[in-house]
This record gives structure tokens, C-alpha cells and sequence, in this order.
């Protein structure tokens, strides 16, 4: 990254009622502040649980972050990922111009997380009794 | 495994009315069946995609797996992996007593796929423009 950037993070999931479902994205955050200390990061969600992602936004462009990725915490791109996200980015954008927002693809469409899915699947079905 | 058993995986995602949603799950059964020619593999949905869960299991019965692991396909465990999966796997036991019907946790809660999703956040935070 250039040296004039400072870079940050938004993890984007859906949310759910029970507080439980969150804790894999919790871990997420975790190793990622393990292994970048310096790196803002700030997990936000579409609905039932805070902070939303005008407040993670604001958070990051308050820390002085002047790029922010924004990291769809999706296995697949539906409507919340293809409709939801850029229209809630469109708000960020607007409110906080002087921050450039990337939107990345859903991280479940990466290599990376496709060939983890298939490893734990496969130590599932090989596991003794 | 057991050389008495015949095991087979099935997958179980959400589904979503856009038929692009489900290449990523369709990704990983593609390398599951790379890795494992052999192993009978039957990727399931919730809802808006077939197969349902009653025929990718009778399918799975028909090729004469006697054990499946049943792998949600979900990064957190919401209500659809706590109530749904578990009710619709109490109508493949009774249909297909034959067979051990065998729940894993929700794919997204293993330390595999957590590292994985922290790789690509760390990746996409760090990339060149």
C-alpha cells in the first residue's frame, strides 16, 4: 500500500438474533488484529445487530482513514450483497467523500475459502467415529 | 473410515432466486470431487434451488451410503441451522433409517474456513490499486 494511505476495514454480515451466530465473524476480526495491530477494522451487520454500517463507517473515517475495504462477510452475492451493500455504500460515499470505499467481492467467492469449505467437508467425511 | 462403511457428503446451503448465487457452493463440490472421485457428494438448498434435502438424501441412500455427513454450508449458525436442518434431517432418519445421518457444525465455525475468511480481508486490505 502506498504510504500516504491509511487503509481500513469494514467486515460486512448479515446479523441474526442470537448473539452466538456472530461469534465465527468475531473470530475473523481476531486473527485479522493479530496479525495487522495497525489495521482499523470494524465488523458491521445488515440488521439485528450493531453497529450498522453508517456507524462502522463512520468509525473508520473518524480513525483518518482515507481507504476503507469493504469485505462482504457472504458466502454467496445475493440481494443483501448485489442490492443492500452498494446502496448503503452510496451513504458512506456521500457522507464521507474524502474516504475511498472498495467494495470486494463476497468472500465466499474466493479461492481461498472455497478450498477450506471443501477441506473441512472432506475431514468431516474421513473423521473415524 | 471403516472399511464396512460407505460414506457420503451432503452439503447444505440456502439458496436464492439468482442461479449465480450458488457457484460458489457449486465450486466446492467440484474440488470435493477432485479430491475424493469416489465419495458421493450432494450439494442441497434450503429453498428457491432444487434438489430440497428429502431428494439430495434419497439420493444419497440410493447410491448405498449407510453414512452422511451432513455439512451446512453457512458461516454462522442462525435459525436455519439450529431449527430447520435439524428437523429436516429427523424426516431423513425416518425415511432412511439405514443410514447414520451425522450433523456437522456450521461450515463458517471451523478455525479452517475463519483463517481462510482473515486471509482474504488481509489480502484485499493490503492489494496495490
Amino acid at each position: 500500500m502506498s504510504a500516504t494511505h491509511r487503509p481500513g476495514l469494514l467486515l460486512f454480515a448479515h446479523g441474526a438474533r442470537d448473539p452466538d451466530w456472530a461469534l465465527p465473524f468475531a473470530a475473523v476480526v481476531e486473527r485479522i488484529r493479530a496479525r495487522a495491530p495497525a489495521l482499523p477494522v470494524v465488523l458491521a451487520f445488515l440488521e439485528f445487530m450493531p453497529p450498522g454500517i453508517a456507524e462502522a463507517g463512520a468509525r473508520l473515517a473518524a480513525a483518518g482513514c482515507d481507504r476503507v475495504d469493504v469485505l462482504p462477510l457472504f458466502l454467496g452475492a445475493g440481494g443483501h450483497v448485489r442490492k443492500d451493500l452498494p446502496a448503503l455504500l452510496a451513504e458512506l460515499r456521500s457522507a464521507f467523500p474524502q474516504v475511498a470505499w472498495r467494495l470486494q467481492p463476497a468472500v465466499g467467492e474466493s479461492a481461498t475459502v472455497i478450498a477450506a469449505m471443501a477441506e473441512v467437508a472432506l475431514r468431516a467425511s474421513t473423521a473415524m467415529e
